[in-house]
């Protein structure tokens, strides 16, 4: 008996919907460069989304435009499912970023495919969305998928850094979006650069 | 260094906020019952909230009254940060539950007080309207909360129902808010629970 035989409703609609959630509780094994602030283990995206999602309800104060929390909760929630398929890049790798829109866009064909038509559609503009950051709410969802790394890292005597051999201009690239939309949560971010160079946990 | 030092911004509301959000970074080890559909492992509190919130973008069509999903959706995201001090509790553990209340109450003082106080009564009253189910987009969110165990009970062969000797009238009393709620879905539950019963994961 496989999968679908027990996602038989007898409503094909019903059924590629719980198809659908079944198929993305995969996020759950797709592993980041980052560790949980435990140290314990990587965390995952399922773990990650999550933590954004609460994270929405918390920081829209410190954006120069006052963002729609719960659109940007919504992308946070879907940001990484093409990884299911892609895969996730490391931020700060060079090559894995070269292909990376392509590998993205060919895991959503397959991925937002498997919901009806319009759900799909809706699910994948969330993500396309979040990906180009230019409207404020993606902008806030793309400021929070920076922080909470950052958080953890700081948290990580620096791990994800330290394992990369990143400097301190790679970070500050990835980080001039909340330069310029949180500028209060950068006075935070530079202090701790300021930390993780110090550290040794950041090159210069 | 503590973790206090690192998130010191100079500014006492984003200090907390940040202590907040890596405080509810424990909710990634907070183990439930349930089996990831990969049957690897148990899945965790912020792995389930996730996944409740996407579901919250896909089955509102379902509610006999339609809800509005990104309401539900974050008390999908708050509604078990209380377990990060009270645990989870088994839904089917009577004596786990007698105290839950209690339990649950201490751990939402402990834990909201940790933000701003207008941010604390904002999570708090969402836990709290999430968990009376009484108003139609919590009911909706309880539905979900039942809906995405079941779905994965259904297909890791009744894990959690085999090792808790859990019976049918159990899981029916269970999924009541299912069968008022979203009485189409309930068609798919109860012809899982027939299935469930035939190959004796359920209890009669």
């Amino acid at each position: 008996m496989g999968i679908e035989d027990f996602l038989e409703s007898g409503d094909e609609r019903l059924d590629m919907q719980l198809l659908f959630t079944a198929e993305i509780d995969k996020m759950t094994s797709v592993y980041r460069r980052t560790m949980l602030i435990s140290g314990e283990r990587r965390e995952n995206d399922a773990e990650h989304s999550w933590h954004l999602a609460v994270m929405a309800l918390l920081f829209k104060e410190y954006c120069i435009e006052e963002p729609d929390p719960l659109h940007a909760m919504e992308m946070a929630v879907v940001h990484d499912l093409v990884e299911i398929y892609a895969g996730d890049t490391f931020a700060y790798d060079a090559k894995g970023n070269e292909d990376k829109a392509e590998r993205e866009a060919a895991a959503a064909d397959r991925l937002f495919s498997q919901l009806p038509r319009e759900q799909g559609e809706r699910l994948r503009a969330l993500w396309e969305e979040f990906d180009a950051a230019q409207t404020r709410d993606a902008k806030y969802a793309a400021c929070l998928d920076r922080i909470q790394p950052f958080l953890h890292n700081t948290l990580t005597e620096g791990h994800t850094w330290r394992e990369g051999g990143t400097n301190r201009a790679q970070v500050e690239a990835r980080m001039g979006i909340i330069r310029e939309f949180m500028p209060r949560v950068y006075g935070w971010i530079e202090k701790n650069l300021d930390r993780g160079i110090e550290k040794g946990w950041l090159a210069t």
